[in-house]
Formats: C-alpha cells, sequence, structure tokens
C-alpha cells in the first residue's frame, strides 16, 4: 500500500478523466455533471471507445489519446473491462483511479478471484484503486466531485465523512446538508481492496481544512493502523466520531457477509475506541450531529452543559435525556444565580436547566441575559438555548425576538447552540435568516443535541487528561515457551518475580520439604498436585483443603501424589502448598490476546456473582493508572468492594497497583503471550493476593498474525 | 368536575366568542385568524369592553349583548379581569370557557390564592373552564380553533395530542404535521383548575374519529382516573402513548416546581404504565411517532418487524437498533426463503432484515417482490421498506422507481412503511409525490422508526394477551387494627391462613410449651422473642439461632425473656420457635402503599445481591399470573432461580403461586394496609417459605386521601 503522504494527492487531483463516460448511462450523466455542479476548476476528460461526442463534449478514444497529465480516473466501465481500462490509464501515466464496477469480492468466489486479478495487476502497473464496488469521493473545499452518480445539494465545511459504503457515505452527507452542517469531504472506499477507511481517515486528519472526521464502520482491518490514527488525531486535537455497527450478534453476521471481515466482541471494540479518544455514536443522526458540532466549536473548554428555556416541560426533557445520557447538567455558581435573580421573576427557579419562564417570552432581552449569564459560568462549557429557530412560515415576529437574542447567541469561550426542540430539516430559508441575524450555530432536536453536547463534552475531557499510557518496560518475550501451558506453579513463580501479590505458597517436591513448609506457612493449608498433565486437579483429587497439622500434611501429600495415577502417562512435578483462605471479595484479572485487539485486559468479580450477572470490564493494553481505576468503577457489582454487610472496603490503591502489574507483565511479554489468568485474584481491606494462576504461551509464528 | 359526558361538548363548539379581543394584541389577531384558517364553519363573535370594530368585524360589549346562545368562550383578558369575565360569560349562558391568562397557581401563595377564588366562581357559576395559564383547544377534525395565538400549519388526522403545556403540545402537532402525521385534536390543560389532562384524554378516547392518544405529561394527578383511562382505551383498541417525564430527580423536581404535583417513584410509574397497556415514549419524535404509526395501522396482527433494504450499511444499523430496543427480527419461514431465493441473485444473504443489494437497484420489481414476500411471511407484523423518499430535489429518476414500489408499498394486511434512513421534515413536495403514488405509510429516521414499530407491536401483543388481572377477593378489611404493627408471630399467622407458606414454627408462651414444639419441629431451631414493643430483637439478643436439645431451647426461652427487660415497659409474648434453614435462594416479597398508586407489589432478591445491585421488580396491585412470571424474568439476578454452582432450579410456578397468595391476601386487605414485608421468602427447589413477616397496618382515616 501507497504511503498516506503520496495517497494526499489521491484526494485532490487538478484533472480528471471519466473512462466510460456514455450518454446512454445515467452514472456517466450524473458524475459528469456533479463538476459543473460543484464548481470544478480543472479540466474533465472523458473516454468512450467509440469515441463521439458525450455530455456535449468530445470524448477521447482511450486516456492515452488525451496527451495531456491527468490524475485520476473514474472508472464507470463494468467488472470485465477493468483490466483494460486500468492498462490504459497506466500507459497514459494516471496513478490514481476510482473503480465503481461491482462484481468483486461481494459475490463470492468467482468475484474474489477477479478482485485478486485486478488488484495484483494495480499494484504492477503502480496505479491505486479506490474500491471496487465504490461511488469515489467528492472533495467539497476543493471543489472535486470523484464520484459516481449524482449527488445530492451538500454544504461545504469542516467535517469528513468516510464510509465503506458508498450509498451511507452519501446518505450521511446529505443529513449533513438538511442540519446545515457542513461537509469537508465524503469518501467511500467499497471493497478496500488497496485503500481502506482507516486510511482514508490518516489523509484526510492531516488537512488543516478538517475539522473533525465522522466514520461509519462496518469493520476494523487493522487495529493497529486505526490506534495509529486515533493516537494523531488526538495530537491534532481533532476528534473521531465512529458509528460503528456490530452491538447486536446479527448486525456482526451480516456485516461480516457482506464485507468479508471480523467485526469482533463488540464490548471490546467499545472498550477500545473510548481507551483511543474515538467517540463512539450509534445513529447516523448522532454521527452527523456529534462530528458537525464538534467541526465548529473544536475541543471545549472545562466543564459542562448549561441550559437555557422558556418552557418547563422543556426543562424537564433535558434534565431526562442528560439523565439517560451521562450528561451533567453543573449546579450554577452563586455569582450566576445572583446575576440571574437581578434578571427573572421572583416566581423562576434559579437552576440548570433554566426555565426563564413566560416572562422572558413576553420579553426577549430577559432571555437574551439569561443565556449570557449561563455561559459566563465557569462551570458551563457549551449552552444550548431552546428557542424556535426563524424559519420563513414562522414569519418577522420570531425573526424580531432573535433579533434581540443574537449577540448572546453568537457565542464567545462557550459556544451558544439555538436549539429547536424537536429534529427538523434546516431550509435554505432558515439557513439565510440565521446568516442575516448573525447566529452561527442552529442545531435541531434536543435528545439529539443533548447526546452530541454529552459526547463533545466526554471527549475534550479525555483530550485534556493525559490518556497515554505509561511506557513500556523491557522486553521479556525471551521468556515464551514454543507454545504450551504453563503449571501453576511456573505460573505464581512469575508473577511473583514481576511484583504481582501471591499468597505465601511453596512448590515442593517431597514429603519432608512439605512438612517444613507447612510450618513456615502456617494452617490452615491447601495442597495441590503440580503436574503439567493435568489440568482439572481437583477432578481427580489432586487438590486438598483445610490441611491442619504436620501429619496431614504429609497425608495430603500423598494422597495428590496418587492422584497422578489416575492420569495415565501424566508426570507428577510434586505439590502446591498454600495458605488457606476465606472471606474477602473474589476477583477474575486476566489479559487474553483478542484476535482483532491484541493483548486485551479483564478485570471481573468473582464468586457467585460470575453466575449472576456477567460483571467484567475490558481494556486493550496498554492501561494507565486512570485505565485501571475506571475499570474498577464500571463493574456492576462495584459496591463490593466498597464493603457491604460490615465487611471493610477494599483498599483501591493496593488492587489498582496490582492489576497494573499484572498488565505490565503482560505487555512485556508481548506476542509470546497468549493469555494470562488470576483466579481467584482474592481481595480483603489492603490485602490483595492471586490464588491461583495459569499462563498459555502463544503459539510459535503467531506473531506475524496479530496486530 | 363536571363529567365526561357533557364535556364532549366543550371541545365542539358551534359557535365562539373572544372575550378581550383587541386590534393591539398579538394573541387576539393570531386566534381570531386561526378560525379562517382552519375553516370554522360557526360564528367567530369579538367582545371588547369599548366596542368599535376589531379585526375588521363589529365588537360587542359584552357577551350578553351578543343576544345568541355561545357555546364557547376563549377568555384573553388578563388575570384580575377573569372573575368579572366569568361573570359576564355564565350571564349570556355560555357553559364553557379557555383561560389563557397566566399569574395565578405557576407564580406562588398570591396566584394560588387568585386561581382557588375563580375556581370557586367558575363552579358557582356553572362554568367549566380549561386552564387558566393555558393555550386552548385545536379540534382539527371539526375544525375549531380554540387556540390562543396564532398556530403552525397542522395536518389533519386521527392523533389526539394532549399536554399541560400549550407550547409543548404545539411542539409536538407540528412536529407531527413536518412528518405528514395527522393529528385530530391538540388540547392543553395548563393549570387545571377544573379540566386535566386525564380528563381531556377521557374525552377524545370516545370519539370514533380518534385512533391514538399522545399524551405529555409531567404528573399523574390521580392515579385511579389515569387507570380508568387505560382501561377504556383498551376496550376501544386504542393505543395512550405517553412521553411522562421525571425519569431523572432532576427533572421530577423541575415539574414539581412548575406544576405543584407529585411526580412519584419513576420505576414504579413504568410498572403502572407498562401494567395498564399505556406505551411509554421517551422523546417528543417517539411520541408522535409511535402514536402517528398507530393511529395509521390500528392494532398490529401477531409478529414482528420485517425490513426491506438495499444497503448493507442499513441492514447493519437495524438489527444494532433493533437489538438495543429490544424489537424482535423474526426469523423468515421456510416458504419465503425459497420465493425470495428464485428473485434474488445467489450472492444474496436470505435473511431478515433482508439486504436486496444492488439487484434490486439496478431493478424495482425486485425490491417490489422482496416487500410482497416478507410481508406475507406469517411472522411478520409489519415491514419497514428503506429506501429514499420522492422528493421534489431527487427527481423523477426516483418517482419512476417507486412507481415500481407502489402496489407492495400500499400494504395488505400488513402495513408497510417507506423508510427513508435518516430523520427529516417530510415536505409538501414529497407528500404530492406519496399521493400521486399511493403511497400511504411514508416516515423518516431508522433508530425513530425501528423503535416506533417496536412499541406498536409490544402494544399490540398486550392487548391481544389476557391482561386483565384476577377478579377481587373478599373484603378482608375488617382485619385492620386502627394503625400500627403486627408482631412477626400475628403477622406470620395471619400468612399461613390465606395460603402463603411458611417456615414450620410455633408461638409459645412458657418453657414446656416450646420444649414441646421443639419436639415437634426437630432442630436446629432458632427461638425468636416475640414483643409488640421491640422492632430490632436480635440486637437485644431477642434471637438464638442453632438450638438443637431440649435443654438448649429451655435455656433460649430463658435467654429471649430476658432480654425483653433490656427495653424499659417492653411487654413479652413469649417466643417463635422455627425451623433454622440455610442454603436456597433469599427473596424479598413485599407489598407498600404508595402515595400516587396505591398498594404495589414489590419482588426482589435478597441476601449479598440486595447490596451489590438493587434488583427488585414493582407492579401495582392487582397483578396477574403473568405479571408475576414476568416479574421473576426481569431480576437482573434471575440465573440464581435458574440454579447455579450446582443448586438446582427453583420451582417457578411454587414461587408465583406463593407471590401471588401474598398479593391476593393485600389486595384483599385494601386501604387497611400500609405494608407486608416478607424478608427472608426463601426458596429452595420446590420450598417456598416466609421466613419472617411484618405487617404494618395504615393510619384510621386515610381511606379517602389515598387512591
Amino acid at each position: 500500500m501507497t504511503g498516506t503522504h503520496s495517497l494526499s494527492a489521491l484526494l485532490a487531483p487538478r484533472n480528471v478523466v471519466i473512462v466510460g463516460a456514455s450518454e446512454r448511462s445515467a452514472w456517466s450523466a450524473g458524475s459528469f455533471s456533479n463538476f459543473a455542479r460543484l464548481g470544478f476548476e480543472g479540466q474533465v476528460y472523458l473516454v468512450n471507445r467509440k469515441g463521439g461526442t458525450v455530455h456535449g463534449q468530445p470524448a477521447h478514444r482511450s486516456c492515452a489519446e488525451i496527451g495531456e497529465q491527468v490524475d485520476l480516473a473514474l472508472l464507470l466501465v463494468a467488472a470485465e473491462a477493468v483490466p483494460n481500462a486500468l492498462r490504459d490509464i497506466a500507459a497514459a501515466g494516471i496513478r490514481f483511479a476510482v473503480v465503481l464496477a461491482a462484481g468483486f469480492d461481494e459475490i463470492g468466489a468467482n468475484g474474489r478471484a477477479m478482485q485478486q486479478q485486478i488488484t495484483e495487476l494495480a499494484l504492477e502497473l503502480g496505479v491505486t484503486c479506490v474500491g471496487p464496488n465504490c461511488l469515489g469521493f467528492i472533495n467539497l473545499v476543493d471543489k472535486v466531485p470523484a464520484w459516481s452518480g449524482r449527488m445530492a445539494e451538500l454544504t461545504t465545511g469542516a467535517m469528513a465523512v468516510v464510509s465503506q459504503s458508498g450509498a451511507t457515505a452519501h446518505t450521511i452527507a446529505a443529513f449533513a446538508a438538511q442540519q446545515n452542517i457542513g461537509v469537508s469531504h465524503v469518501v467511500s472506499t467499497g471493497n478496500e481492496s488497496m485503500v481502506d477507511t482507516t486510511t482514508m481517515a490518516t489523509i484526510l486528519i492531516e488537512d488543516e481544512r478538517v475539522r473533525s472526521v465522522a466514520m461509519f464502520i462496518e469493520s476494523i482491518r487493522d487495529a493497529r493502523t486505526f490506534r495509529s490514527l486515533a493516537r494523531r488525531a488526538a495530537e491534532l486535537g481533532k476528534p473521531i466520531v465512529a458509528l460503528k455497527i456490530g452491538s447486536s450478534e446479527l448486525a456482526a453476521e451480516i456485516a461480516q457477509s457482506h464485507t468479508g471481515a471480523l467485526v469482533g466482541d463488540d464490548r471490546l471494540v467499545d472498550a477500545a475506541l473510548r481507551q483511543f479518544g474515538v467517540i463512539r455514536v450509534r445513529s447516523l443522526e448522532q454521527l452527523v450531529m456529534t462530528a458537525g458540532l464538534l467541526s465548529r466549536t473544536g475541543p471545549l473548554a472545562t466543564g459542562d452543559l448549561g441550559v437555557v428555556s422558556m418552557s418547563g416541560g422543556a426543562c424537564d426533557l433535558v434534565a431526562d435525556r442528560a439523565d439517560a445520557s451521562g450528561v451533567r447538567l453543573p449546579i450554577l455558581a452563586d455569582a450566576t444565580r445572583a446575576r440571574l435573580a437581578e434578571l427573572l421573576p421572583e416566581f423562576c427557579t434559579l437552576r440548570n436547566p433554566l426555565d426563564s419562564t413566560g416572562a422572558a417570552s413576553a420579553k426577549p432581552e430577559l432571555f437574551r441575559d439569561s443565556i449570557f449569564a449561563i455561559a459566563d459560568d465557569p462551570s458551563v462549557a457549551i449552552v444550548a438555548a431552546i428557542h424556535v429557530h426563524p424559519t420563513e412560515e414562522r414569519g418577522e415576529a420570531i425573526k424580531a425576538r432573535l433579533r434581540i437574542d443574537a449577540p448572546a447567541l453568537a457565542g464567545s469561550a462557550t459556544p451558544v447552540i439555538l436549539l429547536d426542540q424537536t429534529i427538523a430539516t434546516i431550509d435554505p430559508g432558515t439557513v439565510r435568516n440565521l446568516e442575516e441575524l448573525g447566529i452561527p450555530l442552529a442545531m435541531t432536536g434536543l435528545d439529539h443535541v443533548v447526546e452530541a453536547a454529552g459526547h463533545a463534552i466526554w471527549w475534550s475531557r479525555w483530550l485534556r487528561k493525559d490518556h497515554l499510557p505509561t511506557a513500556s518496560a523491557p522486553d521479556l518475550s525471551y521468556l515464551a515457551g514454543a507454545g504450551g501451558v504453563w503449571s501453576e506453579a511456573e505460573s505464581l513463580a512469575l508473577l511473583v518475580e514481576h511484583g504481582v501479590p501471591v499468597v505465601p505458597y511453596a512448590h515442593v517436591r517431597d514429603e519432608e520439604a512439605a512438612v517444613e513448609a507447612a510450618g513456615r506457612l502456617g494452617s490452615p493449608l491447601v495442597v495441590k498436585l503440580v503436574s503439567p498433565d493435568i489440568v482439572h486437579k481437583s477432578d481427580v483429587g489432586g487438590v486438598l483443603l483445610g490441611v491442619d497439622s504436620p501429619e496431614a500434611v504429609r497425608r495430603a501429600y500423598r494422597q495428590v501424589q496418587a492422584a497422578v495415577l489416575a492420569v495415565p502417562g501424566a508426570q507428577s512435578e510434586g505439590a502446591l502448598i498454600s495458605s488457606m483462605r476465606s472471606g474477602g471479595v473474589e476477583m477474575i484479572v486476566g489479559v487474553v490476546r483478542d484476535q482483532q485487539w491484541g493483548l486485551t485486559l479483564a478485570v471481573g468479580l468473582g464468586g457467585v456473582l460470575v453466575h449472576v450477572i456477567d460483571d467484567s470490564v475490558l481494556r486493550t493494553l496498554p492501561v494507565s493508572e486512570t485505565d485501571v481505576r475506571q475499570m474498577l468503577s464500571e463493574l456492576r457489582g462495584k459496591a463490593l468492594l466498597d464493603g457491604v454487610r460490615g465487611s471493610k472496603p477494599v483498599d483501591l490503591d493496593a488492587l489498582v497497583a496490582a492489576i497494573l502489574n499484572v498488565a505490565s507483565l503482560a505487555e512485556r511479554l508481548g506476542d509470546s503471550l497468549e493469555s494470562i489468568e488470576i483466579n481467584p485474584f482474592r481481595v480483603e481491606g489492603s490485602t490483595v493476593e492471586a490464588l491461583d494462576a495459569s499462563i498459555v504461551w502463544a503459539p510459535r509464528g503467531s506473531d506475524e498474525a496479530h496486530p
């Protein structure tokens, strides 16, 4: 694949050729008309193998015939004609092509073979293709519509749209236009034979005219490049907003069938996106509202959402929606309340959301000054001012009101959204009125905007925080065997060596050593068989509990050694003797390798709760201390850690430190590691102890396969 | 309050007088112009105390001066002029008034006094007032806009809108018009001095032109009448869709401050609405989409949602949203799949949601026939066909496609929604095209429509089920004391008498009886003090566990009797001896009186889970067997009932029967009861036993206060 540097030229060709231009094709007519509609400043050449006049302009018989340097070819030919077209454009020195034709990967084995063939050919010819089976891209900021078929009326702005599906990319951009949200680029990648959505977003994020990226994602093909994209976006202070489908099993199945890519465990996708500072949304509307808002505000300052309305009902709705979406409506500062008290009638309640009541309806100045007061509150980062929009239908009366309110709606350090309560198309007449009134930020739909503001606040906070994981420690991958499973004794030894607290134990090879160790450990004790060949030791009588005298230790040692005989060919490596524990909170801490995301930390509550509620939280490695604290706070049964029924609360610092040590060990083991599982990881007050552990090594040669 | 029968005349006056009509008032001009705009067929009189010409028509100096029988007065006068206006209209024989004036309840104590005064006056004069502080109503089906101020362009149809807040009612109706959803009535009730939203809905539901009611509810003032409304709506097969705010504490607080009514425990509101078959939604958009959809389809037949699309991305989105909203996408029948296999290319996956792919995009007949096939599937009750709408901007090509698809979109026994993927205003041009094409049901916004369809399916299923609670059994309220708390012994005895299973126990008054009972009960035993004066018996040593010999029983009896001395003046009534239990699942079953909803059944998991996750489910009484089964299935820790860690599953039939007996007992105790709490209610296999119980009686004279 070509580097992103040279790819950036792909999206800004100075001239274009439409290959397969034809009077009879609606695709061709639509594509051609887009150039004039968008005001493309370069030359648009047409190629039709019969020549003649097409769309009122002479057509060339081949690209080679043009005789000028052309930057991009829009290939509208059918699948079977693609190879020849590629040869033709390569001969003409054209380096980039957008391939519309369907009939490849998406139709099964035959199509897959054909796609493989054209991809190899393109590589050989030095042509980079977008697609096949894609609609291409529209670069609105440079006025280049390399788009197959007629595009809708779009609005130019700072939000880039990237989607595998061209139809969906177009739907997103068209909806943005209906909401008066400007778009910089609309990019579809289709079957992604050479260029995928992550690559496209990586190009776009570097363009200074792009202030946010809205991605519709069916599958993340390469977690490593996606993570790089997210890291770069964070450096640039630009948000990536992702509608990643596949939260349901059915959607995952559908996506797999039409993209051929693995969708992965959605809980992990969720955790990973959050870790990387990618805003995940659940609908096309949310995608546009959130990326659109941030494309206009940029990162928000410290604080949360302030709301001003003239309707009690709207305030009720805001409060419910904010609560449901986890958006904070901060309590107003005393100074703000004092300022509002001077403005508003005595019967108004001075809270956020602020109901400035019918008083402000009668006197627009009150509404304006209420907005100013809320916007100046130190804990408010963004304001929603609920008021109908100045549509043509609503007439001059509304415009006259808004003319008075406009100075407050123009925003200052704190952005102010003029929010019409229900979602509706913002029509051209309204846009004109808003411009005339000098109101920069007008949105519709209370629910949608509260959620979008919540996303913007979350992301801005994430951006301010130190969210980078701690630096990696030295590589320990030399420890790895050639695959295989380590015994509990080996696993615990490795944990101890790397600072993970483990219950006092001894690995002994004979009765005498067992008695000696027991003397050191005190009683009661647990005696377990050590054998690399037996996984479920308790099933064969290999585990004995409550052993509490030297004689009992000898008996137990002999008994677990006898257990090895139950499994033909199994070898004993002695026994593990450890202090027996009861009480406290049983947790599970593990690191497993995910096919898509690599090493992943899981922290959960163990014991009976595992059976009642699946209570575990995931993060991809590396993790920071903040991440681990956040994980613990997300456990549904976290009350157990605070102490219930008179038990003392868990020492969270000790627990976090222990989990971080597990994570750090796993990270240093790197590609050699398949999984570490510590279960139970017992916590009582400030005692944190691994009671049992197992380590599984990755099979050799898997390093390449995993991201 | 006047009965609903006579009130129905209120909403359909033959002629109207605007009192306080004035050239200088925007309210007056707006109100007056509405009559001509809506095409009101009756006479509109104007009253201005100075007479003269107003709005181009002679004004009367008083209502009495009109000299004709007028049905309704729209009072636009200020608060202080309301009493005289009421006297005038009463003198003219006008029975109904809509009162716009603000400055009453909503502004505090002074306003409350004034409201009280005008309400008493109105009652005395025999005038029924809507409001004060309301915008009135618009009866679109009879063309009567008794509305203060200018109304938006609305669309006439079969959905009635009822809201306390006039602004919100208007916002709802205007949004409906934008979505091409017709409205029959828009009713606001303001401060509800005489007529509240429940009463209005009760009138509207009887109108045969009304097919659904959309209610915006800040507080349910009278649970009893609300329940009657819901019951009547169910009888008529018409849905009530409610946006009831107050799911957050903040919203509850706001609503209380501006309506003065208690909002109540939201979990209980949720449970009660579900029990009554009222569809609860969370946004204005959902309110309109759901009530609008059902106003056009009526109750759906058996089955769930079928989806047809030409976009894989849309199918992904539908699957995720359906999963998140609990909407089933049924698996297609073999016959349906066979039919689709004949239509569609081999590479299409024949599932629901159906992606008929680019093949259908190229050939609209495939899309049409796919819709027919899905609509005919026996498990599909309603179909969403995802396709762009025929807007003017999209031009003739889309219309030509839809002309081919129209026969399938016209629906049959199974309604079919033409669904545009993102939410947008359905403009007049699109409405004309839809009418021309004969497409009756076109909606926008995939998320919103999947949710609305889910609500419609849920409600239709609820309507078909036998959802009426079992008939009430004989009244037991004679049992009630004058308030007070019953001891465990009394409480358990009452439970036993009414068929609630209780652990084997005996209430004994001396040592001999204790020993004798112990012999019968076996060991180990629990011995507890019985005293009406001591609540926390274990705190004073009044509870002894694991008592296991006759001598130990004697000792235990003496010990718990000695414990009574710890509380000065406390009386002993002997001891309770019961079998000691361990293991099994501990539940809590209780009935408590809620201020708003009356007796309410709570079922929860006890033990440590209570501290970890608040796991309880509520229903108002009476409940059916189905309700109780549903309650158990809603417990988050329901896995415990299925048996975990090798314990045997709970006998659900026995548990449900026992809970129903508790509910039935509580219901028969009726107004006398304050609460019954059984904790723990132990369940192990088919053994269900109350281990402890307490009954609290309602204070005398409370019968009136509670619904």
